[in-house]
């Protein structure tokens, strides 16, 4: 996979043995984020001491950003504050924050004493803004051109400011007010004539988003538009800042894991699975557990007000869990559909009567087919005996029941599964927390009911 | 959101009045997106004819990648070998390669016998990659540099040919052997002296990918090293591609999307749902549901073997739905967070230890809490009539009994959650493929046949 042979023993032994000349050459030739592994694993801080000392900033800077959270807080722990102004200021903003954000109180004001003050500004600035908005994860390092700028003034205006910039690939064009006009991509100033103006070449029709907007509206404006950096302006249209699609591939991820983790009952966890403390991962679940536990308890009621039925004919219970089982993963495969459909833009709640129609196309076939397999599945079962079906009724009515039962519940389900998440959406709920446990656990309910109220109709038992 | 004011009535009447000045405005003002979403929805094919006669290839190129793909064949019918042509040449190979490997074969030919020698053996070569490998979604437009050329070399063929290239802002350096053997970025040209080699300032530490590598890998190595472009390589090191940050994001939601179908027993989708006929729908989600009723009659053998314990005491056909329902959310929820660990790459299969340990620690919590408050529960229920515990038993057995099972039962879904998607990625199936709906199912089976193992013991009834 990478072109190089990077030796985590060889880093380690030169740490080891103090050897600065060899460090100083690992951390030039090898990428940084190999390197931040290692480093993870030093338990030494005295090595990790040795490192920060050693190495100069420009790469510490960023090797710091890839640290764990707990090395990354020794760390501030054990610099002085020359060392630390030092990272900072190799290190971008929106990166700063990412870390900051997370650390105890005394280590957070550890830091911002230590940034210089134009940095705490800005670092004060992001922190403001609410966790997940486009404001908290943009950064304000970026490159602003002004309309009556040449190509050539603009192209010095890079060269002495964009070194500190996060990208110069995508450039702003701001008005006197700071009012976004237009934005240009580097690669449109190397094709222009060196005495253009920027007004000539800047685009209009840009996109932009508010400080304020979710980092997953962000996302998928970023996808809709196949976008690799975003401006993000105030209400007003004032330039403050600028996503770039590599921390956007973080969010995305996120939120499919947020997804995926509400869908199987859970809270989301906000960060790695390893990383987080067992009590914090059993607080996550309880909740959802206790709640469905609960919900099961009025299926339970039904199967009890039907014991008479159950008790003339036993055999009934054997189905029970087939159909709740069925019943439930039905539900389940249409409500995970229609929630990731949801999620992905690619369904909107408009939809609600095209998704439902093709529901109950599925309901009709696939529930079709599994009731006449399991009809013919149950008879074969009585013929050869793994079940025994009590003498007193026809085992083809018993067939008949269930396969029915099965064939009802599966278009239900398919109903309450389109029907659920759609309606969550629309009233301004999550829709992933209505996915799969809660549409189970209603339709549980649901298939022992039509199961028993078909029982006495068919057996006329009460 | 946009700052733009795109107005669809506008276009359509334009369209609709054949204003042909008003037309190439829009395409020239608006974003070719939103153009493209309102011609999805013309119906008459004139109307398309009109545009791509009248609008630049430019424009209508990059439109036509974003049509749905009924109306991208329907065009493909209707336009001559010429307009295709010019479509062509004004695509990047790999957005063509994306449309054509979906069409039906004699609109193929079209499009293959319209596109210019060059393109048609790109188009070919692509084709040849097996889906979903990165050289499947590469694009072969790049810019290409050696060591010796000076920087001013370097930016005249970026001027020449940098036109045609899909990013300039990642350059790449190859030898005489078509090797490659550095990468830099447009910005390292900018900030560099005139007269100094591109191998002085190229990066020798890249990361490249081989044309044979999954996308998902590729997807990974992205997110790993925060990249935004990365050079696709034949096994002995040739140069071949590029692929960039965009294509990337779609491979993201895709897996993502798969995983999530997976989970919910259904064969992935290749296509957006509400795109998908019904029978296809169907037919992915019947056989798992197959499977797993097949399966569910084992847990309904259980019952039937225990049929004399239930006729003894048929309060405790009740709980079944409870203990079915929270075992099988306790193994999901478990199961849910390890594929996607491992999805992700948070989790190895070396992690199996820690992550056993982690769950048993959840179940301890999760399931003490559970079963203390279920005993409580089932005593007040009894205790007020919501339920009706035959006299001839104590309700404080039966209350022990379910608590009891319950946290047995949670003991063994988290780690049968845990256990089953590790061996199914260490034996190298679909960790994803193993995940809710087969662990319910396994709980289920295991948290009736511990009931029943428990009640037979503390009521001796056989």
């Amino acid at each position: 996979m990478e072109n190089v042979d990077f030796n985590p023993k060889q880093l380690i032994e030169a740490i080891t043995k103090r050897n600065v000349p060899e460090v100083r050459k690992i951390f030039e030739d090898y990428n940084l984020i190999d390197i931040a592994e290692v480093l993870n694993t030093i338990e030494n801080p005295a090595d990790l001491l040795f490192i920060f000392k050693t190495v100069p900033a420009n790469y510490t800077g960023e090797v710091f950003t890839y640290l764990d959270k707990d090395v990354q807080e020794n760390l501030i722990n054990i610099l002085t504050s020359e060392q630390i102004s030092a990272i900072l200021d190799n290190v971008y903003t929106d990166d700063i924050v990412d870390f900051i954000e997370e650390m105890p109180s005394n280590l957070m004001m550890k830091i911002l004493r230590s940034a210089s003050k134009e940095t705490r500004q800005e670092i004060n600035h992001l922190l403001d803004y609410s966790e997940n908005s486009a404001g908290s994860i943009m950064t304000t390092e970026l490159i602003e051109l002004k309309e009556e700028d040449t190509i050539k003034e603009a192209m010095d205006k890079i060269r002495k400011t964009g070194k500190e910039a996060e990208t110069i690939s995508y450039l702003f064009v701001i008005d006197n007010s700071r009012k976004l006009v237009g934005t240009l991509r580097l690669r449109d100033l190397i094709f222009a004539a060196e005495n253009s103006k920027i007004g000539d070449i800047m685009e209009t029709d840009f996109v932009n988003v508010m400080t304020t907007d979710d980092q997953e509206v962000v996302a998928s404006i970023f996808k809709r538009y196949d976008l690799n950096a975003i401006p993000v302006t105030t209400q007003d249209g004032r330039l403050v800042g600028i996503i770039t699609v590599d921390d956007i591939i973080d969010v995305i991820d996120e939120e499919a894991t947020e997804d995926i983790q509400k869908m199987a009952a859970m809270q989301p966890l906000q960060e790695e699975y390893l990383k987080i403390p067992v009590f914090t991962l059993a607080k996550k679940r309880i909740v959802w557990l206790m709640v469905l536990m609960f919900s099961a308890t009025f299926t339970g009621l039904i199967i009890n007000r039907f014991e008479d039925v159950l008790m003339h004919l036993p055999a009934l219970t054997i189905f029970i869990p087939m159909l709740m089982d069925t019943g439930g993963n039905s539900g389940g495969q249409t409500s995970t559909l229609v929630i990731r459909g949801l999620a992905l833009g690619q369904i909107t709640t408009k939809d609600y009567g095209k998704v439902l129609s093709k529901e109950m196309g599925v309901a009709l076939i696939a529930g079709g087919s599994l009731a006449a397999f399991d009809f013919c599945w149950i008879l074969f079962e009585n013929a050869v005996g793994i079940i025994k079906i009590t003498s007193s009724v026809s085992p083809y009515l018993v067939a008949l029941l269930v396969a029915l039962t099965l064939f009802i519940t599966i278009f239900l389900a398919k109903s309450i599964g389109s029907t659920l998440p759609i309606i969550a959406k629309k009233i301004g709920f999550d829709p992933a927390l209505m996915a799969g446990p809660l549409v189970t656990t209603i339709v549980d309910a649901v298939s022992l009911m039509v199961y028993f109220f078909l029982a006495t109709q068919i057996f006329r038992l009460i």
